[in-house]
This record gives structure tokens, C-alpha cells and sequence, in this order.
């Protein structure tokens, strides 16, 4: 039984966190990336995401698929035209369905990869603090989107997702990040295109305080 | 409280059917269309889509996903360049996960037309026939998939996904479209891209089958 694990990877502090951890603890495995670019105002999120892969010589695949959030997503401010908010009342920045619509597309991309005896796993690096304001963040939701992928795929291929840091918070991340020796001036979380982080917004004032809850400064700030 | 119906209708018997069904059981409430253009061979069907909707004065859209899906569909005959089978070897057919990506886009579609005490309701025309190919079509598929929808959206929005003729044969579906006086001339189920239907190809043997077993004439036949 061949294993492939396909990591989902903006360029983030978390994501590009569990690419390192994949590729830690899956030795003699397949360990691939994938990155998606959906029209995300913060795009300089994808450089961060290849150079780590090439840094650990993980394959990376960056998908465009503009063309088709376009008719579904632009309602967000994370994608659409209206401004991302400051503070920490982050509701507009919600992409309806985005999560399960991303694993799917990772999990279409795995399915003539793998034989019938093979496992494909798409990890995503969910955390206990997305989940407060993103529904598809949640361990409940992890949950369900593995009943979904079996049974859509079922008998054909074994596919599933994996969530590693579901019942961590950010803080915890960093920490784990830390110990793997994961150069975080080489992430990006803010959600607005600006050339710095504009340290206003839902997500930069998150990324402190993990950092500030880690007990690290952000190489970043 | 509102309720907003959209009905996924590719062109073929059952999807029609479906469309029908909605909008004389469903009075009342918003019935709306939505069909994907995503590369498939038979995409005459979608002209039959286009009739039906008119007809019934339903809002239609098309959209056109084919630079999305080239990246992730193209290993099955329906969608690449591999030939589409001839009997009911249906297996190369498949498409990885469409159904749940096609309702998770009408959902995310829907998404911003839904205020919070609104329901969203995703039709999809699985059948009995269909779910000993194709495992996007089962009862627990569909029980999956509306977890998936509440996990997702919880507590922003409710949408669902409804598919009534999953219970049903293909022979039962076209029963029921015969009561509502369904035109079936308008209906293209083929899987090549031809003129006339096949006659030889797992679906046209199987929209025969249930044309015979309703104990009609199939009017393409």
C-alpha cells in the first residue's frame, strides 16, 4: 500500500507549519503540495508557501482557479470588493464553503493517483481558533468531510482528511513550528495585499498574539 | 422564512424530471436552475436544460467550470480524451467527487442569496440505477453530504441538499415525468457527442431499459 499525502498550503503560519510537521513524520511516504490561488487579496501568501516547499524539496503545485470562485465566492472580502475588516469581527472574511470546496478539488486531484489498494490523505491545517468564526474549521466538520469522502468514493479509492491541529490553538502551532526550526519571517497572514503586514486586521492580530502567547516576537512584527 | 430551490439539471431524463417535480411541488417558494458547463462530450444536453427551464419559466444559469475541472476531472471518459465505453461498463465514466463539488458550488452560489432565517435547498436527480456506479449517488451519500452542508455553514446559513428520487429506478423517474407530461424528445442522456444517441453506451442502454420498463417508447429512440 503506496501512501500520498497531499498538504494543503497557503503560505501561512499554520499550514506551512504542518507541511514541515507532514514532512517530519511521514518519512518513506509520498509528501506533495498544493496551493490554490482563488483571487485572495493577500496572493503573496503563495510565495511564502513555495519557497518552504523547496526548502524541504516537497513537490508543489500552485492551481489557479479564479475562474471559477468568481461566480461563487466574491461575497467574501477576503475575495471580493469589499474591504477586509480591522479588528477582530471577521464574518465578512468568510469564504462560503471554501474548506470542503478546496479538500474536494485536492481529493479529485489525488483519485487517478492512487490504486485501489493505496490511501490518499489531503491534510489541511485547520486550528482550534479558526473555529470560532469559520464553520469549516471545526473537528466537527473535519469529521463529516471524512464520512463525505468515503462515501463518495467508495469502492474505488481510500481517501481521507487530516486535520492534525484541529484541537490546538494558533499559539500552540507556533510552538510546535518553533521546535522544527521554521523560519516564520518566510509566512504571510495578513489578509490585505499591502507590502507589510497591516496589523489591523482579523488575521494579523491573531498571528501577535500567538507569538505573544508562544512567548517568541514575530519576525515578522 | 424563505425557501430558495435550486434545481442542478444537466439536460437528461432525470434531472429534467426533477426540475418538473420541483416546480409543481414547490409553489410558493423560489425555483431556480443551475447547469455546468465542466467539459463533458454530451453537452447537447445542456440545450435540453436551457428548453426545459424556459418552458417552465425557471431562472436559468449556465456555468461554464471547464478551466477548473481540466485540472482535476480529466481521467474520466466522460470529461478526457479516453473513449467513452461501449455496454454497461460504466466505470471509467466516473468523474472524482463531481456531485459533491457541483452541490457544494450551488451552495456556495446560494450562499449569499440566503438571509439568516432562510433555507437553501440544493436538488440533485441521483437515483437508484445510478448509485451501482457512481457512489455520489447513494442514500448515505446524500445523508453524508447534508452533514457536510450543516457543518459547513453553521450558524451562518441552512441550506441542505434534497434528492427525492434516490429511492427510485430509472424506470420510476420516468413514470413519474410521464404523469407530469414531461416532453423526454427534449432530453439527452447519451454520453458521446453525436447527432442521434448511440444506442451503445452505458447510458443510452440504460435510458432504454427504463423507457421499456415504463412500458413507453423512448421518443429519441
Amino acid at each position: 500500500m503506496k501512501v500520498i499525502n497531499v498538504i494543503l498550503v497557503s503560505g501561512g503560519v499554520d499550514s506551512v507549519t504542518l507541511l514541515h510537521y507532514a514532512k517530519k513524520t511521514r518519512r518513506g511516504q509520498d509528501v506533495l503540495a498544493l496551493s490554490f490561488h482563488y483571487g485572495q487579496k493577500h496572493v503573496k501568501e503563495l510565495e511564502c508557501a513555495a519557497y518552504h516547499c523547496e526548502q524541504l524539496g516537497v513537490p508543489h503545485e500552485i492551481h489557479d482557479i479564479k475562474p471559477l470562485v468568481e461566480s461563487y465566492w466574491k461575497t467574501s472580502s477576503l475575495v471580493g470588493p469589499d474591504e477586509v475588516p480591522e479588528g477582530d469581527q471577521k464574518q465578512s472574511t468568510i469564504v462560503p464553503f471554501r474548506n470542503p470546496t478546496l479538500i474536494l478539488l485536492a481529493a479529485s486531484w489525488l483519485w487517478s493517483r492512487l490504486g485501489s489498494c493505496d490511501l490518499g490523505v489531503v491534510w489541511y491545517a485547520a486550528h482550534k481558533g479558526d473555529a470560532t468564526t469559520y464553520p469549516d474549521c471545526t473537528p466537527e466538520f473535519v469529521t463529516a468531510m471524512n464520512d463525505l469522502l468515503l462515501e463518495a468514493s467508495k469502492p474505488y479509492k481510500n481517501i481521507e482528511v487530516f486535520a492534525p491541529f484541529v484541537h490546538l490553538t494558533k499559539a500552540e502551532v507556533v510552538r510546535l513550528g518553533l521546535l522544527m526550526e521554521v523560519d516564520y519571517a518566510k509566512t504571510w497572514t495578513c489578509y490585505k495585499g499591502g507590502e507589510r503586514p497591516c496589523n489591523v486586521c482579523g488575521a494579523c492580530i491573531e498571528r501577535t498574539k500567538a507569538f505573544e502567547e508562544a512567548g517568541v516576537k514575530d519576525p515578522l512584527s
